[in-house]
């Protein structure tokens, strides 16, 4: 693997080279499609299937880059990160197989299916009630551990972005290529990659903000980065109050199109992904096929990729969303 | 691909045979295993992923190997089978793909999925209150169409029996042969097709019947087949009267364990699966995890495969499953 890149120069090479790097290391995850939902959409939709990644999302690929970019250097100990939950999971589970020790902060409502993720890999989990990002400070001025942020981290876009690269190559191999590409928007880490691994090949890229959570969509508009007071959503994964400096930089002039959706859209989403393509998504993955589903009303693409970022969702949840109970 | 096998000569290169016809004609369905599931057994899992399957469920292999043998020989212009429901969904399915015509018939209480799943893909639907085999004699008497027996089939149970190959050879590929696999038995096509797969490597393999649809168990204990009358299970699935005639030859002197299952097992298992899986499976499906958990309890089993072999289930038995209201 090529040395750390610097926050200037992230580029499609060091999304390919994160690739390279993951191979063997990450699930291949499939691609998958139906025609019930390609009539609901009146386009063909692809859909990365991130919910059977390692850790139970894609979070894994930029964490495993990272923190085995770390532990290739020998120099840490352990890592802290901050996270809504997913990152968290992914960063102890990398950190946990290179015999590093993990340190993660976490918001108090966090989903129990990723705290319990991050316990399980033996990490330390704190849960922070005012600014995460002011805890993990904290410790790493204590403990000396380096920061792998949840998405404001080159290594973390690159590796990120390889899940859209593969979705992007399956469905060229598949004869079918991109014209679109959707993906859910937290600190926009995964938009980064994902604008990344689609340069120069004539795919439009959509980030899907739930109503009220919308810092990618204001900042495009205002040109520079505005934090807002996230609404309450069922998204639990896309709640950062403000896209990252670093994904912001690789956004802002990419032509990324935002997409904001409600509740309502999320959970008819996640039925129709239980019913049609048999997976168990977290709402943040399904906030992916409702924006999908949204662009689709509106513009003429013919193939449209559709990034199933993760899986991890109580149980309870998937009960309540499946009676209609939730939203 | 080779003419039609007899029934005597059904034998293991007759799935290598299916497999090859297979290639490119079917999703390459993925094997999962997680260490939740791996700590809860006490042993390796590996699971094949069906419910991704097209249709649905593995049934389409079978149905994909005969009707395409069918329609390579250009005689029929349509075909007849009973199921409850996955088989039809399967047949209806590849009779579309080669422009012939498909009648099914399914018991006055088959799932809605799969009946909406055969109807989509252009059925005629029958409706049977008594024995659907007769049914199946009267439509064939009356057009003409060849029957494609749900499990009385050689094709289909060869084709069946690539779920379970690609599962053992995956297995091996990734350093971890299976001393043992797990599949759901309703007429046994699949049980039939699995043993066949596994003949000579050393693998002790397992049929799950729910309790009181233990035609296969009792048919093993007598010598002959025994039919039964179904009780009522969640695994409507698994519900054929009878194990049929020729998976019952392949079986007979085949080693194969007969191994029961409640329906408290299988909402567990079914809940485990979307926990830790993250993919929605029938209780048909269900079945052969709870199976594998007995299995395991009792045996010293390093490696075990587990066929989850279908994904066609209601989206309000998910929710009462999920909310433990189901069984």
């Amino acid at each position: 693997m090529q040395p750390a890149v610097t926050e200037r120069d992230l580029n499609q090479a060091d999304v390919a080279d994160a690739a390279r790097y993951l191979a063997g290391r990450i699930v291949p995850t499939p691609m998958l499609g139906c025609p019930e939902l390609d009539e609901l959409a009146g386009t063909r939709l692809l859909l990365k299937a991130e919910n059977l990644q390692h850790s139970g999302s894609y979070k894994m690929r930029g964490a495993t880059v990272a923190v085995g970019r770390l532990a290739a250097a020998g120099q840490a100990t352990g890592v802290v990160c901050q996270s809504t939950g997913n990152h968290a999971a992914a960063v102890a589970q990398a950190a946990r197989r290179h015999g590093l020790a993990a340190v993660v902060v976490l918001p108090p409502d966090a989903a129990p299916a990723k705290v319990a993720r991050a316990a399980a890999a033996g990490a330390c989990v704190l849960r922070a009630d005012g600014d995460p990002h002011e805890v993990v400070r904290q410790v790493h001025a204590d403990t000396g551990y380096p920061v792998i942020d949840a998405y404001d981290h080159p290594d973390v876009v690159a590796g990120q972005g390889t899940a859209a690269l593969e979705l992007i190559e399956a469905a060229e191999a598949a004869g079918t290529p991109l014209d679109a590409l959707v993906v859910p928007v937290g600190g926009g880490g995964g938009a980064a990659g994902a604008v990344l691994a689609a340069t120069g090949r004539g795919i439009d890229v959509y980030g899907v903000e739930p109503y009220g959570c919308d810092s990618l969509a204001r900042s495009l508009a205002a040109g520079h980065r505005v934090p807002v007071t996230p609404a309450a959503t069922l998204a639990d994964g896309l709640r950062p109050a403000c896209v990252g400096a670093l994904p912001f930089r690789v956004l802002r002039d990419s032509g990324i199109d935002a997409v904001g959706v409600g509740d309502d859209a999320i959970a008819h989403a996640f039925r129709l992904i239980v019913t049609h393509l048999k997976l168990v998504v977290e709402p943040s993955g399904a906030a992916a096929l409702a924006g999908a589903l949204r662009v689709a009303e509106t513009s003429t693409h013919r193939t449209v990729g559709v990034l199933l970022t993760g899986g991890n969702v109580e149980a309870d949840l998937v009960g309540r969303l499946m009676e209609g109970s939730a939203a």
